[in-house]
C-alpha cells in the first residue's frame, strides 16, 4: 500500500458569512473576512489517494490521468473564480477551508476510485498559517 | 550602508481590465484575471529600506516603526479588501502587481525618511511563479 | 469530522543536557546542544484539532479563539525567552523538541476542548531537518 | 509515543521505463520520464520514526545515530548516482518515486529497529508537486 | 521603470568535467557532480526583465507572452533531458549553473526585447544550497 | 561576470542591548529581544561572490572552496553558540542582523579575494519576516 500526493494551485475570491446572519453578526464571528466586497487567497490543494503499486510499472496509478481529474473537477472551475457566486459544488455553503476541502473531496472521489485507487485526503492550505484537512 | 527587508501579507480580491476596452478585449489581453465576478491573492509585500547603521544601537532604525507604518499605510487598507473598488491610493489604475507596487512605493517613501532611513525597494510576490520589483 | 491547523512561531533559547549526567557525558550525547552558554531557534508549532464542521456556519470552530489559546497558553510564554530557565510548563526536563511537543499538548488539550474540538496533534519543527509530533 | 521525523536529500538521474514494453509503449505511460539519455531531479527525504520518549534523556534517539544510518544506507548510495545502473537496491525495478520509497523502507527498518525506535513513515518529495509516503 | 519576474522550473540529467582532463583530475575538481553515469536536478529559473509600465494596461508586458518565450526557447529543450548531450544551446561547455544561466540568457535576449521589454537577470537555483545569477 | 551565491545556516542565541543604556531604555528600544536570559534564532546565510566564469571548467571558483571558508570563518564559530558572549567577530557590538553582516562580510572578504573572487553580498534572514543584506 501507498499513497500518493499531488499538489494543484488556484487563485480565487470570497466571502465567509451566514446569509441568515445580520451584518453584525456575521462580522463578529467571520470579522474582516465577512468583507461584502470579498477578498481573495492563493490556495493550495494536496490530493493523496492510496493503493497497491503495479508490480510491473512500478507507480500506483498514471500521475497524469489523477492531474487531469483534478483539473477537470476541481482547478477549471475554481481558478480564477468568485467561489460563492461561480462554483456550482460550492452552492448552498459558506466557502470555509472546511467546506471547500469536503465538496472538493466528493467531486473527485468517484472519478478516482474509476482510476483504480482510493481517496485517501483532501489537504487545502489557505494561508500559510491555517489549513485544513478531510478524509471523507 | 545596510539594507533591510521586512515581510508583511495580505490577502485581496482583484480584477484586472482596462475600462475603456470592450469585454472581449480585456479577455484577450488579460485572459482568466477579467473575470468581472473577481478572483484573489494571498499577497506577499517586501519593503527593503537603507540607511547607515547607528553605531551605538547596531541597527539602522527600529523595525517596529517601519512595521507600523507599513501596517497603517498599506496592510489596513488592504488586507481582506477588494483592491479595485475598495482602496484609495489605487484609485483609478489596473490592479496589476506592478501598480500595486508603484502606489505602495508613493504610500510610504515619505514616512519612511521621516523615520531616518530611504526606501529601496518595494517587491510583491503575487503567486509563487511571478512577482515585481519596483526602486522608485 | 475535519482536522483544522494553526501555525504559531516562537524564537527561544535553550540547552540539552541531563544535569545528572557529567559534562563530558552531555557533550557526548547532546553535542553542540549542550553548550552551557546556550544556542537558540526560530520554532514553527502546527496545532491541529479536528471535529464536525457546524453546518451553519460552515467551519470546526471560530480560528481566532484558537489562535487565542496558543498565543495565551504558549507563545507568550516561549517567544523570546530561555526555555530551561522561564518557561513554568518546562520545568525539570529536557528542552528537546521531543520534551517542548507533549508539554504544550499537555497545556492546551483542555482549553481547546472548552472550544469544543479535540487536539489531534501537535508538531514541532526545530530546524528545516528536524521536526517532531505528539498526538497525546 | 512520540514521531521524529529527519529530512535528508540526494540529488540523481534515473529513466521510467518498463524493459518488456516497446519503446512507443513506454512513451505513451511515462511521457519524458522515459528520456532514454536520463533526467534527473534534487529528491528530499523525510524519514519518520515512533517511540517512547526517554524519560531521563528527553528524546526518542539520538538523532546523530538516525543521520548515520540514512547516510550509510541509504544517500551515500543514491546523491549523484543513476538511480537505475548504480544503487543495488534499486536493481530490477521501476526508479518511480514509489518503489524508492519502498526500497528505502526495506534498506533502513532493521538498522532503525536496532537504535531501539519503530520506522513508521518513508516520504519522499521528487518534485514540488508530487511526493509519496510508505507506512510499510 | 519596473522589474518582474517569471519562475519557470526544469528537471534534467548532467554531469560536470573538462573532457581534456583525466578522470582522476576531473574527480578532484568536481567530486560527484563528475560521476559518467550522471546524476540530475530540479532546477528552478527565475527570468527578470525590466521595462516601463504601459499607463493603460497597467504592465510591463503580458506575462503569457514571457511564459511562452521561457518555454519554447528554454524549457521545452532542457525538461526532462540530459543538459550535456541532448540541448543544442550547450553544446561545448561545462554544463554548470554558471554557464547554463549564460548559455539560456543567450537564448531570450533577443526575443524578450522584441516584445518590448529588455533582459534583466537569468537566476538558476540547482539546489537549495546553491544558485547563480548573469546579468549580461 | 557571474554571481554565485552559497547558502549556511546556524543556530544561536543573542540578546540586543545597549550596556551604556538601563533595563528599561533597552526594553523600550529592543522590546523582548533584550530579554537577559536570551533567546535565539535559526539564521540562514546567503553568501554571494562575483568574477569572471572560468572558460575551461566552467564555473567561477569550485564553491567547495568557498563553502570551506564559510564553515572555518564563520559557521563553525556561530553555530550553537551565544553570539553575545563566545564569538570573538561579535566583541564589543550588538548582535543585530545588521552587526552580524558587517562582521562576517570582514572575516570572510579576504578569504574569498585569495580565491579570485569577489565578494559581493552578505545577506542574513533571522526570521521569515526580517532581512539584511550588506554590500560592503
Amino acid at each position: 500500500m501507498i499513497h500518493i500526493t499531488r499538489r494543484e494551485r488556484f487563485s480565487s475570491a470570497h466571502r465567509l458569512f451566514v446569509p441568515e446572519w445580520s451584518m453584525e453578526d456575521n462580522d463578529d464571528f467571520f470579522g474582516a473576512c465577512n468583507n461584502p466586497n470579498w477578498h481573495g487567497h492563493n490556495y493550495e490543494l494536496f490530493v493523496t489517494i492510496k493503493g497497491e503499486v503495479n508490480q510491473q510499472t512500478g507507480v500506483l496509478i498514471n500521475l497524469k490521468d489523477l492531474s487531469k481529474i483534478l483539473n477537470e473537477k476541481v482547478i477549471s472551475k475554481v481558478d480564477h473564480k468568485n467561489l460563492n457566486t461561480e462554483v456550482s459544488f460550492l452552492k448552498d455553503c459558506v466557502t470555509s477551508a472546511e467546506m471547500i476541502a469536503i465538496r472538493i473531496w466528493n467531486e473527485i472521489e468517484e472519478p478516482i476510485r474509476d482510476l483504480g485507487a482510493e481517496l485517501y485526503k483532501v489537504k487545502l492550505i489557505e494561508t500559510e498559517n491555517n489549513y485544513v484537512e478531510y478524509y471523507g
